[in-house]
C-alpha cells in the first residue's frame, strides 16, 4: 500500500499527523504500508511556487492512494487565482481523473444533539452523496471575461457533460445503491438546463442495467429543501460537480458534526484521494484543538475502496465509535458531561482503541 | 392600480381567490383597483396551447403589477419542454424584464415550532434573498446537445453575466440593505467560476456608492452550510439566478412555513410580478386545504413595491398576524391546540381582520 500523504495547510498537518499514527499502528500489525509526504495548496506554493508542484504530481501518480489534510489560508487570498491553494485541489482531481466523489453524511448516535435540526429528523441519518468531480462548469471551456459588441464586459463559463462522463459516474452510483438500500436519487435542473436534460436521459439509460435499484429524479432546488425538511428520505444522491458541491456541504452541515465526515474521490480503478469534508480552519490551526476524526475515517474509506480491506476499514471505524462512547470530544462536538480533548489526545485514543 | 391576475395551476386558483377577496376589500375601502384575469402555465397550455399565451403577454404588459398563483401539474410532465408550465414562468420573467427577485425568509413567532431547525436558531429569523432572475445559465446561449468530434454526445449550457446586469441588481441589493440592517452578503463561486469572479468585481465596485453598507462575500457551498448552521447571521443575500434558485428554496424551507412566504419580481421601474414561494401542490388541489397566506402576503408586497403604499402593505400584514394570533391554522402549519381551517375560511378571516 503506497500512500502519498499531503498535509496541506491550516489544521491539515495536525489532523494528518493523527491519521498517520493510525497508519503506523496498522503497519505494526502487519499491513504493508509505505508513506511518502509532499506539498499541496498553500504549502505547495510556499515550498515550490505552485499549489500542485511537479514533485507532488509525480508522487501521487506513482502512489495507490492519497491522504490529504486540507488546503487554504488567508495569506494566499491575494494571490492570482492560478496560484491559490484550491487550484491545487482542482488540478490533482483532474490529473488523477478522480471523477467519483463520495461524501457520506451520517449522524453518530452519540452526536445527534450537535445538529441544527431537531433530533428526530436526523437521528440515524445516513446519506451518501456521490458528486461527479472532474466535469461540469468546473472545467468547461470556453470561459473568461470578454467584451461584447455593445462594448460592455461579460463574465462567462461553460457547463457541459458528455455521455461517457455521465455514464461512468452513474455506474458508481447504481453500484453504491446496490450495496445500500437500492435507492438512487439523481439531482439535476432538467426543467431549465440542457446539460441536465441530457444527464437525466443518460442516467435513466444506465438504470436499465440495475433493475433492482429504484431510480428517482429531483430538481436541485427541491433537493436543497428536502434535505432540510426530511433528510432521511434520501439514501444515495447522485449529482454533478457544482450541484454536488452545494448539496454535499449542506448535507454535511445538517449532521452538525462536519468534523466527523470523511470523503473519497476515486478514479476508474479505485485509486483514490481521501480527505475530510471540512476545510483547513486557519483560525484554529496550531492550537491542537482540531478534530482529527474525519481524517482518520478517511483512512478507513481508503482501506475500503482502494485496498478492498473492509475488515481494516471497520476496525478503524469501530475504534472511532469506541472513543465517542468513552465520552471523548474535541471542541467542535463537545457537549456538557463529555470529556474535552485536543487533537493529539484524540488521535492517541483512537490508536489505543 | 391595474393588476393582472394569473391563477395558474393546481392550488393556484384557490389561493388566488383568497387574495382577490383582499383586493376587493381594499377596493371597498376606496383603493382604485382594477383586476383582469389571464392564463399562465398549464392553464395557458389548456386554454391556448401555450404556457404563456399572447393574450396573457398583452395583458401583463398593459398592467402595473401581476398577481400569480403557481404553475405546474403532473398532466403536463410528458409535454415537450417548450410547452411545459415552467416555461410560462421563465418567459413572463424575461418578457417583463423582472430581473430582481425578492424572496424574504422569515419566521413568525407563532410558527417557530414548524421549522426543522431548533427554535433558538430560527426564532426571529428575517432574511431577504435577492436573486437575479433574467440572466445567468437560465438564459445563456449557446446551449443544447451536440455531437463531439469523438462521436459522443454532450449536453451544454452557458453561464454569463454582463456588467450592466450585475450592476442593476447590485443596486437593488444595496438599497434593500439601506432599508434594513446595512449588511449585504454577496454569494458566488469566485474560486472556480469566471462569471463569479466578474460578479464579485462589479458588486465590489457598486459598493462604493453605499459606504454605509457592510459588504461581505461568501462561496455558495459555504452559504448553503451557513444557512443551516446559523441562519440569523444573514440579513440581505445577493446572488445570481441559479445559486439564488437553490439558496432561496433552502432558506424558505428553514422557516418551516413555506406556505407563509411571498415573493416579488421587479423590473427597473418597480413594475412587478408577485407570487407565493411555494409551488402548485397538485396533490392537494381542489380540496380547499391550501394555505392562502403567502399569496395574500404577496399582495402586501405588491402594495409596498409597485404601488408605494407601505400603509396598505402593513395593514394586510397586520391582518395576517392577527389571524395567526387568533390561532387559525391551515394544515401545513397546524399544531396541537390551534384551530384548523381551510383555504376559504382563512381568506375570510384575513378579510375580517
Ligand atoms: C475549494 C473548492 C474549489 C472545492 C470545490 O468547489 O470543489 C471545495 O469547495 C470542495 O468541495 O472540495
Ligand atoms: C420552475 C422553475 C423554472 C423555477 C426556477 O428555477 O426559477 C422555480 O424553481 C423558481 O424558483 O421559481
Amino acid at each position: 500500500m503506497k500512500i502519498a500523504v499531503l498535509p496541506g495547510d491550516g489544521i491539515g498537518p495536525e489532523i494528518v499527523a493523527q491519521a498517520a499514527k493510525v497508519l503506523d499502528a496498522l503497519k505494526s500489525d502487519g499491513l504493508h504500508i509505505e508513506t511518502e509526504y509532499a506539498h499541496l495548496g498553500g504549502a505547495g506554493y510556499d515550498a515550490a511556487g505552485d499549489p500542485f508542484p511537479a514533485a507532488t504530481e509525480n508522487l501521487v501518480k506513482a502512489s495507490d492512494a492519497v491522504l490529504l489534510g486540507a488546503v487554504g489560508g488567508y495569506q494566499y487570498d491575494a494571490l492570482p487565482r492560478a496560484m491559490r491553494p484550491e487550484q491545487g485541489l482542482l488540478r490533482i482531481r483532474k490529473s488523477l481523473n478522480l471523477f467519483a466523489n463520495l461524501r457520506p453524511a451520517m449522524v453518530y448516535p452519540e452526536l445527534v444533539n450537535a445538529s441544527s435540526l431537531k433530533p428526530e429528523l436526523v437521528s440515524g441519518l445516513d446519506i451518501l452523496i456521490l458528486r461527479e468531480l472532474t466535469g461540469d462548469i468546473y472545467f468547461g471551456q470556453p470561459r473568461g471575461i470578454r467584451t461584447l459588441e455593445s462594448g460592455e464586459r461579460q463574465g462567462f463559463d461553460t457547463m457541459h457533460y458528455s455521455e461517457s462522463e455521465i455514464r461512468r459516474v452513474a455506474h458508481v452510483g447504481f453500484k453504491s445503491a446496490m450495496k445500500r438500500s437500492y435507492k438512487l436519487c439523481s439531482v439535476d435542473k432538467a426543467n431549465v438546463l440542457d446539460t441536465s436534460m441530457f444527464w437525466r436521459e443518460i442516467v435513466t439509460d444506465v438504470a436499465r442495467d440495475y433493475p433492482e435499484v429504484v431510480l428517482s429524479h429531483m430538481y436541485v432546488d427541491n433537493a436543497a429543501m428536502q434535505l432540510v425538511r426530511a433528510p432521511k428520505q434520501f439514501d444515495v444522491i447522485l449529482t454533478g460537480n457544482i450541484f454536488g458541491d452545494i448539496l454535499s456541504d449542506e448535507a454535511s452541515m445538517l449532521t452538525g458534526s462536519i468534523g466527523m465526515l470523511p470523503s473519497a474521490s476515486l478514479d476508474e480503478n479505485n485509486k483514490g484521494l481521501y480527505e475530510p469534508c471540512h476545510g483547513s480552519a486557519p483560525d484554529i490551526a496550531g492550537q491542537d484543538i482540531a478534530n482529527p476524526l474525519a481524517t482518520i475515517l478517511s483512512v478507513a474509506m481508503m482501506m475500503r475502496y482502494t485496498f478492498a480491506r473492509e475488515d481494516v476499514a471497520q476496525r478503524i471505524e469501530g475504534a472511532v465509535r469506541s472513543v465517542l462512547q468513552q465520552g471523548l470530544r474535541t471542541g467542535d462536538i463537545f457537549e456538557a458531561g463529555m470529556q474535552k480533548v485536543g487533537c493529539t489526545a484524540m488521535g492517541d485514543a483512537v490508536v489505543a482503541a
